[in-house]
């Protein structure tokens, strides 16, 4: 396939040499065109400007910064709508906001031109050894036409629906999910570590405990399925558990905001009767917050 | 050995089958003897008492379902504080408070007897398989004495120091994190799903990125290490991310009040001067609050 | 009356003096007893212990600095309950928890004495200008009978019912509402000022605007009745002006978790279809996430 | 003056009546103009667009509900800028967001016009009877031309500087602190009532304690001065009654988010080794947490 390919970060150069392997002709643009010079030397064509790199091509990528890089190449002055051709897709591989994926969305509609967005997890290293996990989302003849490019980049890849955006929803979802983790953990240390623990003692066991084992799968099936009984640990338990890190934390003098949030949570649904459904219930309390319905009984 | 067991709960009654098949005399009490009846059945001693049974063993363990079941029988009339010899072992695998552990590390030092905190990670069917993850803390002599029970009961041990009670926080903590991660996972499939992702295709991602990575593991070692610095991934992408998050989950009208709570640590980390560590950098910040001084530059 | 006062600090010492003042034969005791010498040189007795003040008292007050201190007076060696006669009345005016204002209703009925929870608001100021305001609580003969001298403190009283601790349970809200409101003022003078507001200016416009309008009057009102509708200013409009202070903040990088927190309550009203609420329904989110009811349609 | 009003309003209609009343020659527009139709019979005249209520005028007033119809009448067609004579002034009283508070103040400065951002505090009733507390902000010039006309709508006005968004920043900051009041009352009632108080009863100790009290001013002033020692009431003394209050609530099971969060406010200042400071010491946490610098010893 002929493929354009517009921003060489490092995350959009080991992505665009993955697909040149693939064998496709690719063409590449990059505001800082060094970037693209070991592409070349492998047969891959300069581009002079984001319109260009879309000319004539099948398919072409992007993958940049932001919103604000994201859109002024897609949309900007020589931007990739100018150059793409009817019928052609762009994949905007970027971590963008759901509302700019929307109007890029939009936006190539109207040029009838196709829009898929097709962000990837993975750090830089994940790019280089095709180890990437992509999740994609569009309308379906243009997620159907590259996902044979979005396949050559990875080790696999979700397809989500028709609407675009819903792949931005998850990755954004993604990163918030490691970003608890990363609270969670940065509070665990602090508790552990004031009250003695050698950090890697506490490393140690989350390594052999958390990090081996299935355990957070289980609990997203359980979510997932909104399946809450019978509990495997009571909701009411966790309260329990939640509270003793609490008053033990405060003896050490560490303020832990999210065990706090975590503590109201199940105190609240303790209150509302649910103290003897799954510790996972809180899906149900959040969800009922967020207007999707009460929890089952 | 001559090994007592106090507590035929759904933990305790597959851990004391362990002990017993691993050759040791086991002498067992339960509040409703009934329990007790497979172990009698393969060898065991029924005692009339907590105290009885810890009267005559090298170790006695107890594994209750709160602080006050733990508490009494420990401490209480007939209990096996009142049984157990002088330099005999108490191991306590409850999940109890940090300030009972405390107080029974105390009670048994007056009474000339060892005690070792050594609760579990692990669901009864872990226990059964004999996968149980313990954690073990207290005087050293003791922690060397009952070392071998310990390993059979599991797939592996971490000692963590002379404190008993720091195995409390230890197994605390991981519970936190478990909770922790709860909160996030729901957070994040109430957002996917109102913005309408299917669960089971963010499932199929959350399983697919997360479970079988290291992920968790390396960033909890970043923050073990206090080392953030080059950053992976800049803080302040992580605060625009999380913004990215918050924004469209207010178009979807969807509370995320973790997501609130880690995109003000962000902020505050960026409004400090530590917007280019690694987002991971929030041990830091929660460090810095614990008075554990202040994050690196 | 005979009168005991148990507990001379910055407040206890004035309200002594009132009650002095007010023509009652007043026994002291202070574990500093320097502390009493200007109430003996007023005719006031020094009592050698808290049973020795209570002895043949009436009425014996206590207000000590916390639940340890008032614990020991009430209930330890050489105690209030020790000395206190049958039906005269222990006055347990400290600031302690719910749950030692319950053990002291519990420990006077089984000696036979009565006990009434009468906390003040107000600084010493206050109390040397009898100008407390009072909150008392407990059995209604005992109420009655301590109440002139309740008077005798300050400008005011309310009597809240049978049970003591209740009186507890509004002293603490009392502080919680402050404590909120510095919180609230805190990030409110933090985001003004590094917006380039002077403080002297924020303070002008919050006293100008707050605290000589019966502003807090009326929302406590609306909250106290329930009465939700018609609004006067919709829960949705709430929703997006917290929604503008937080981007305002977030662009002069300033964290504000308690406008945060706010959001994701009024967020969740809307979502959940509240939005036509008056904003003051803030209070009947959080009655349900308490168990006490829906919100009204 | 020749004073154009744009936006009758719950708001806009009083305010436009006191600067009639005051003796200014006023133009109006509205989008619906029946409701214009009581200030034409005292002699207004009405307008075809906010452009004409521009057109002529020294000073023109905006009050709109929100940033979509605030711009629309500024900046959209026939807007108030197509018809704002060079050196007239636009004084907007909407509460908007401090962005477009900002775009507005450039695009008058483009156009030789003048920018006064003027919102008010104040219900409607406060504006029928001329007791609003308006904030002013905007080029010196500008905001001495229109001090008689700000001056007629209310008791009172606070001019904030050069800076037109400050006021709005000042606006939106009021509007946070009565939202975080709420949240407080909220709280305290939901806990209070599962207690067994009576609502009408904590609603009186509030009226009687709170509302009529200097108490919010002076701890503002605190905060203003950055004035945290000595102490009056000592920052771990508030730790431990807020703690109480959450122990308490735990017991009633009432979530209190706020009270978590204050609470980890507090503990963390202790942590920290700021103890000893007065409680509104808040505000340097939230200060530093904003970057403007550490709390004083």
């Amino acid at each position: 396939m002929k493929v354009g390919f517009v921003g060489l970060g490092n995350m959009g150069l080991p992505m665009a040499k993955s697909l040149l392997g693939a064998g496709h002709a690719l063409t590449v643009w990059n505001r800082s065109p060094a970037r693209g010079e070991p592409l070349v030397k492998q047969g891959a064509r300069m581009a002079s400007s984001p319109a260009d790199a879309a000319r004539g091509a099948d398919v072409v990528f992007s993958m940049l910064a932001d919103d604000v890089a994201a859109e002024a190449v897609s949309l900007g002055a020589q931007g990739i709508i100018e150059g793409l051709g009817k019928g052609a897709v762009h994949v905007s591989s970027s971590t963008i906001s759901v509302a700019l994926s929307q109007r890029l969305t939009d936006a190539h509609a109207s040029a009838g031109q196709g829009y898929v967005a097709a962000p990837v997890f993975g750090r830089p290293e994940a790019a280089e050894a095709k180890q990437l996990w992509v999740v994609a989302a569009g309308a379906q003849v243009d997620v159907e036409r590259v996902k044979p490019l979005l396949e050559s980049l990875g080790r696999g890849l979700t397809v989500l629906g028709e609407h675009a955006s819903m792949a931005n929803v998850v990755k954004l979802s993604g990163n918030f999910l490691i970003a608890s983790m990363l609270e969670a953990l940065a509070e665990a240390f602090a508790f552990t570590r004031k009250s003695g623990v050698e950090p890697r003692q506490f490393l140690e066991v989350f390594q052999s405990v958390f990090a081996s084992s299935p355990i957070f799968a289980n609990y997203a099936r359980a979510i997932a399925e909104e399946r809450y009984s019978p509990a495997g640990f009571a909701l009411r338990l966790g309260l329990k558990d939640v509270g003793l890190v609490l008053e033990a934390a405060r003896a050490a003098e560490v303020p832990m905001p999210l065990a706090s949030l975590v503590r109201d949570q199940y105190l609240g649904g303790v209150a509302q009767g649910h103290g003897d459904l799954d510790w996972s219930a809180l899906g149900a309390l959040v969800a009922e917050r967020a207007g999707l319905g009460r929890p089952p009984r």
